[in-house]
C-alpha cells in the first residue's frame, strides 16, 4: 500500500501547513490561503478522500460552535537512515516528523553497501513491525559523501570504498516497497536543523558540519542547494596553506588536512608522543585511543598545547568561513558534527575570525552558533526530505 | 500612462516566453504550456485586452491555414541605466528586450547621486523622446556598490560617497513615472551573461567582474542571489595573503589589493618607475596614464614583468575561485569587467589553478570563460531586471 501523492499546489501548502504548524480546524486553515472558502473546502474534502488527512477530535473554539481539527494521517510512517562512517542510525518518524523511534548500530560504511544496507533494512524492518496498522509512505537516506541526487546514488564518495555508482535509492525503495531518497549527510543534516534546530527561522543559511572531514550544507530559500553535480558544500579540501600537510585528496594544505577529526587525532597523537601535551600523555598512556574528545578534554583542562591546538584549528576553520560569509551572504551559520563539541574555545575563535575578516555588511547581523539538535538532525533531516517529495505533485501532473 | 501587469501565472509565463522566445502563434504557443487550449486562449485574448500583447502579421504555417502572430506589446519600451565608477550607460530597449539606442557619457559617480541621477535622466528623457507613440513601462538602474534590493538604495559603498541610504529607486520611479528597480552592477550585468550571452543556457553559474574592484554574480536557477542583505558576490575582499598589500577597506591581503584595475594601476607604475618593465616605463616616458590596458599590452608584446604580473593576477584570482567553485559547485564561470582584457594569459592561469585545486567532481564539466558582451551586459541585465519584474504577478495577488 503506497501513499498517495497532492494533485495540485494548493493541496501541497495544505499538507505542508499542517505538518509544519500541527492540526487546524478549516477556519484556522482558511487564514492566509489565498483560495476561496469553498476551493479550500473542496480541497480538504479532497485530501481526506485521498486518505492524506482525517478529521480528528475538537479544534479550539473561535466563538462559534467547536469544529472538528484536521491533521495529517496518524498512520502514515516515514523512515530515517543516517549512513555515518562508523554507524547508521535508522528511526521511525510520524507525518508531522514526530521522532517515534530510533536506534544506532556501529557499522563501518566501508564494509560496503551490501553490508550496511542490509543491517540498515534489519533495523528498518523491526521498528515498522513494531507498528502495526500504519503505512511506510517512504524513506529517507543520508550517506557520508557526494551524491548524484537524481540517480540516488553515491559518486565517487572518497570513505566508501564499494559505493561508487551503488544504485541505494533504488536498493531501499525496492526492498521497502515504497519511495525513497538519498543525499549526502551533510545536507540532510542542514534540513534537520532548517526543519526542527537552531535554523528553523532561517532561509539562507550555511551548516557546518565538522566530523572526520568537514563538510557544508547549503541552505538557499528554505532547500537545499545542491550544485549542478551534487558536490555543492564540498568544503573540506578550500586551501588554507600552500605548504600545509598532505591530504588525502592529493593536494596541499587543504582545510580538512588542517582541521576535522581525522587532522585532530593526527596532531593529539604526534602531541602526546613528544611530550607537549602532558594531558595527552598521560590519556596515551593509559591506552586511550585519542581523538577530538580528548583535545577538547585537555583544552578544557588548560592544557596549553591543546587550547592552541584547538585555537590553531578555529582559525584556518574561521578562515574558510570568511570567505564563504563574504561570497553568499548568509542569514546564519550553525556549527555541528562531533569536533563541534570542542565548544565555546573553537566558537569563538571561528567567529573572531569571520567578523574581522568579512564586510561590515554582510557580518552585521550574523549568528554564529553551535547545533543543539546533535545526532537527532540527521533523521529528523530525512524525514523532513522524503516528505517534501511525497508533498509534492507528481512531475508533469497539472497544478 | 503605466502597463498593466499579469493577472496570473499563466499570462507571466506567456509573456516571458513571448520575450524570450519571440513571436509565436497561438498553436505554437500551446506547445509545452499545462493548460488547456480553451483556457490558453481566454488567457491570451486577456492579455491583448491588457495591452501586453498584440497580434501581428503572419507566422510561419503549420500545413493548415495560415495564422496571425502573438508578440509583446510594439509600444512597450525598458529603459536602462548602467552607472559605472567613471561613466554612465543608458539605453532604450523594446519588450523583447532589443537595444535600440544606447548612449554613454563620462560621470564621476564621486560627484553625487544629484549630479549623477540628473545627467542620467537627461540622456534618459532624450531617448525616450526620439520613440513618439512609445510607453516607457519601466527602469532598470546599476550601481557600483552595494544595494538594499527591497528598498532600491545604496548601503554603505566604498566609491560611492554621498549615495549611501539614497532613494535611487524612489528617485527614477518619480522622475520617469515608472516603475524602477535597482541592483548592484555585477548582478546585473550577471543576468545580462544569462539573457543575451555566454550563459544563455547556464542556470547556476558565477560571472566574475574584474575592474577596478573585483565583485561576483552568483545566479541560482536562472535568478540572481542576493543573500540576505544585499552583499553576496562581494568577493574582493576574500583574504589571499595574511601578509599582502593593505586594502581599503582596512584589512591584509585582500583579493582586490592584489589584483583588479586599482591594484594593477599602483604595480605598473612601481614597475614602470623602477624600470622592471622596459615596455611600461616607455609609456609612462611618453606620458600615459597607466592601466591595466598597459600591463595587457606589454604582456603581449612579451615583457616578462607585465607578463608575471597578469600570473600572479591569475593566480590569486584562480585560488579564491577555487574555494568557490568547491562551494557553489556551478555549471559555468564567466569572467567580464575591463581587467579581463588581460585576455588568454589571464585565463589560462586561472582556468590552471582552478583545474587544479577544486575536486574534480565538481571541476569535471566546468567551463571557464571570458565574456563576450562586454558593454553590453549591463544594459541588458538591467533590460532583462525591470522585464522580470513587469511580467510577473503583483504580490499578494492570486494566481
Amino acid at each position: 500500500m503506497t501513499l498517495q501523492r497532492p494533485e495540485n499546489r494548493h493541496q501541497v501548502a495544505l499538507l505542508r501547513r499542517l505538518r509544519d504548524e500541527g492540526p487546524r480546524s478549516r477556519a484556522e486553515l482558511n487564514d492566509g490561503v489565498d483560495l476561496s472558502r469553498s476551493k479550500l473546502a473542496a480541497e480538504v474534502d479532497r485530501l481526506i478522500e485521498l486518505g492524506l488527512i482525517e478529521a480528528t477530535g475538537l479544534a479550539a473554539s473561535r466563538g462559534g460552535r467547536r469544529s472538528t481539527a484536521l491533521a495529517l494521517s496518524s498512520r502514515t510512517r516515514l523512515l530515517c537512515v543516517d549512513i555515518g562512517a562508523t554507524s547508521v542510525d535508522v528511526a521511525l518518524a510520524d507525518a508531522e516528523l514526530n521522532v517515534l523511534a530510533h536506534v544506532r548500530e556501529d557499522v563501518e560504511v566501508r564494509l560496503g553497501p551490501d553490508v550496511v544496507i542490509d543491517r540498515a533494512l534489519d533495523l528498518a524492518r523491526k521498528l515498522v513491525a513494531d507498528q502495526p496498522g500504519t503505512v511506510l509512505a517512504g524513506v529517507g537516506v543520508g550517506v557520508p559523501g557526494p551524491v548524484n541526487f537524481d540517480r540516488g546514488e553515491p559518486v565517487s564518495p572518497p570513505i566508501m570504498p564499494g559505493w561508487n555508482g551503488y544504485p541505494v535509492r533504488e536498493r531501499f525503495a525496492t526492498a521497502l516497497g515504497c519511495p525513497a531518497i538519498v543525499d549526502n549527510d551533510v545536507n540532510i543534516m542542514a534540513l534537520g536543523e532548517k526543519h526542527a534546530g537552531i535554523a528553523r527561522r532561517a532561509n539562507d543559511f550555511l551548516f557546518v558540519k565538522i566530523g572526520t572531514g568537514i563538510g557544508c550544507g547549503v541552505v538557499i530559500r528554505g532547500e537545499v542547494y545542491r550544485g549542478v553535480n551534487g558536490s555543492a558544500g564540498d568544503i573540506g579540501h578550500i586551501q588554507v596553506d600552500d605548504e600545509g600537510p598532505v591530504c588525502t585528496c592529493g593536494n596541499f594544505g587543504c582545510l580538512e588536512a588542517h582541521f576535522g577529526g581525522a587532522a585532530l587525532r593526527r596532531d593529539a597523537l604526534a602531541a602526546a608522543r613528544s611530550g607537549r601535551s602532558a594531558f595527552l600523555a598521560d590519556r596515551l598512556a593509559q591506552g586511550v585511543t585519542l581523538s577530538a574528545i580528548d583535545v577538547g578534554a585537555a583544552a578544557e583542562a588548560g592544557d596549553p598545547h591543546a587550547t592552541a591546538m584547538v585555537r590553531e584549528g578555529g582559525r584556518v576553520l574561521g578562515e574558510v568561513l570568511a570567505g564563504l560569509v563574504s561570497f553568499f551572504n548568509p542569514g546564519l551559520v550553525v556549527l555541528g558534527g562531533g569536533v563541534s563539541q570542542l565548544g565555546h574555545e573553537l566558537l569563538a575563535q571561528v567567529r573572531s575570525v569571520v567578523y574581522q575578516r568579512s564586510l561590515p555588511l554582510a557580518t552585521g547581523n550574523l549568528p554564529i552558533v553551535l547545533s543543539e539538535l546533535d545526532d537527532e538532525a540527521g533523521v529528523i533531516g530525512a524525514a523532513r526530505m522524503i516528505s517534501d517529495q511525497l508533498y509534492s505533485t507528481l512531475p508533469g501532473s497539472r497544478s
